[in-house]
């Protein structure tokens, strides 16, 4: 089983552990419900039994792992908040599918497409149940993983960063009925879904026993890899790395009309007749393909991709400094600023 | 305003300064996302302008303050409490209009009718995260209540309560499916579904300070009340209190193929034929209004309504006698006594 985000701060031994100890927190339970999500998760096939998946992505456990060792910490203090976190990630994953209609992540059928919607939002809202408890049994570590104080300000972290998912959720879903949609708002958008990786970063440092001064430029590091990785997503929809192939859930985000930076970039920027035919193209109900190729031709024409991608190498500098306020080595610094190149460039 | 869940455990003044606190949280965000939750929640209209919609049902949240309150504890202490069982039914109910595509509830259109599926799951998850931000509050709150231990147990049950609703909602959907659905399904499914009012009442006496005997006895006491209300939900749906005037969340219910303890018990216990009947209607796709008459027809025949009430009598019965082991006074037991009839009854 490969892992697309696997990421320099740390080794392949800890993220098999942290694979390990994904699989038997949620491998614990009985009830089909739990093969639903194990399927998900790429560990089982529809029918429940074992079967890894090509890849997945693990970055925002992964980033918990990374920040914690860091900090001084170790993956046993971290491991509650990895798996936490990645659930998190993972419940809105399954919930997006429901919502742009997506048959098909990682190569394999979604659970929506193989259950039906009703299952798949349960599905989703179990899991988001589920993230929490990994972190209760914080409770039988040693100090200072052990303080109340700090499983709590863990647990407030990790909701403030779901809650401001949604809201970014909320305005990605009403800018797909509107032609007119700005630069800025979509990069409001992509720092509201960045909290989460924010809150990774966080919780590494809280699972170390960090004080308030690194945490905070922890958080603020992880949002901008979040925004900058965000971003970096609807580039690679609208230009592919493998040339021309957009898999399902690419495909899904622009036929459905999810706006781009780029696509914001050329709304503000372009001819009038640009304007024009942008907004010709977004009044459809629903985008085919060729809509797509007339998009991508007509953001070359806009440069909408470079500008793009300085703005995305402008929020990697961004996290890179916030790594300075940490007062961890350079040695950890380096390896945090590799992660970070890796996340934003595995989107 | 009026509430179809006012218990007698607690006063019109408690309920008032209940609904004002619940929309004080809900109302100090800005963004839209939050007037659509208003508007789910009874208190705006689809405008997002104040609006108080005639019926929502408070049982849980009331539930909080009732048990609090005879737990020796103040409504102060069970405010917060009471706003997240309160949140995260009102989340369920936001995602089971989009499962069983309601498009009413008290008599308005639901939110996936209003703002499409994408904005309802999401509106979902937003209140789910929410639920929980109000507990956190509670560490500036006076001893014994600001405990982080204490804190930290209310978070647990209600995540596990949470947790144990998707896993009922999971075999309730899967049900759906299949004909043959025995009384002790129906019924394991009621109690897992029943475990929010469960945690509502622990919750309470968690705000109070109770001890472990009186928590657990609590978290009996709110489980059986549940699962009894839970079975009256679906006896409601086939037999409506005013006469042949099913709402639409029953109807939904109903066509869908939800099963109910009735319906189970006419499949264990009919004859043959009956058996057969029941069988061919439960194979259709979605069933039409003439099939409901049908199937209540049938039930009536087979005296499953009366084998239902007895059951939910028994539950009511073992909800009182829990209360025996709270160590509550007289009047406390017989307030919840009263609520806990209350509650089922209001289903």
């Amino acid at each position: 089983m490969s892992f697309t985000g696997t990421i320099p701060g740390i080794t392949a031994a800890d993220s098999d552990q942290f694979e390990s100890a994904l699989m038997t927190f949620v491998g614990a339970r009985e009830l089909p419900l739990y093969k639903m999500m194990a399927y998900h998760l790429g560990w089982a096939n529809q029918n429940g039994e074992p079967e890894r998946s090509a890849a997945q992505d693990r970055s925002h456990g992964h980033l918990v792992l990374a920040t914690c060792r860091a900090a001084g910490g170790s993956n046993e203090s971290a491991m509650p908040y990895a798996i936490a976190v990645e659930l998190v990630h993972n419940f809105i994953l399954v919930h997006e599918d429901v919502q742009n209609a997506n048959t098909e992540r990682n190569k394999r059928p979604t659970i929506w497409w193989s259950w039906g919607p009703a299952q798949a939002i349960n599905a989703g809202d179990g899991i988001h149940a589920m993230a929490r408890i990994s972190i209760f049994e914080q409770r039988n570590a040693p100090p200072p993983v052990s303080d109340p104080r700090r499983i709590s300000m863990a647990l407030q972290s990790l909701d403030a960063a779901t809650l401001e998912v949604c809201e970014g959720e909320y305005l990605d879903i009403s800018f797909q009925e509107r032609a007119a949609v700005g630069v800025e708002e979509i990069v409001g958008v992509a720092r509201k879904h960045g909290a989460l990786l924010g809150a990774a970063a966080k919780l590494g440092g809280i699972a170390a026993g960090s004080e308030e001064a690194a945490l905070n430029a922890l958080e603020s590091f992880g949002v901008a890899v979040g925004t900058a990785r965000n971003l970096n997503i609807d580039l690679k929809a609208l230009w592919p790395d493998e040339e021309n192939v957009r898999d399902e859930v690419q495909r899904g985000r622009l036929q459905s009309k999810k706006k781009s930076i780029a696509t914001a970039h050329a709304i503000e920027n372009g001819s009038p007749s640009t304007r024009r035919r942008l907004g010709e193209i977004f009044m459809k109900r629903v985008l085919d393909l060729s809509d797509l190729d007339e998009v991508t031709t007509i953001l070359a024409e806009t440069d909408s991709k470079s500008f793009s991608e300085k703005r995305i190498a402008d929020l990697t500098g961004q996290a890179i400094s916030a790594l300075a306020d940490t007062g961890f080595s350079d040695g950890h610094v380096e390896a945090l600023t590799q992660s970070a190149r890796q996340i934003i460039r595995s989107a």
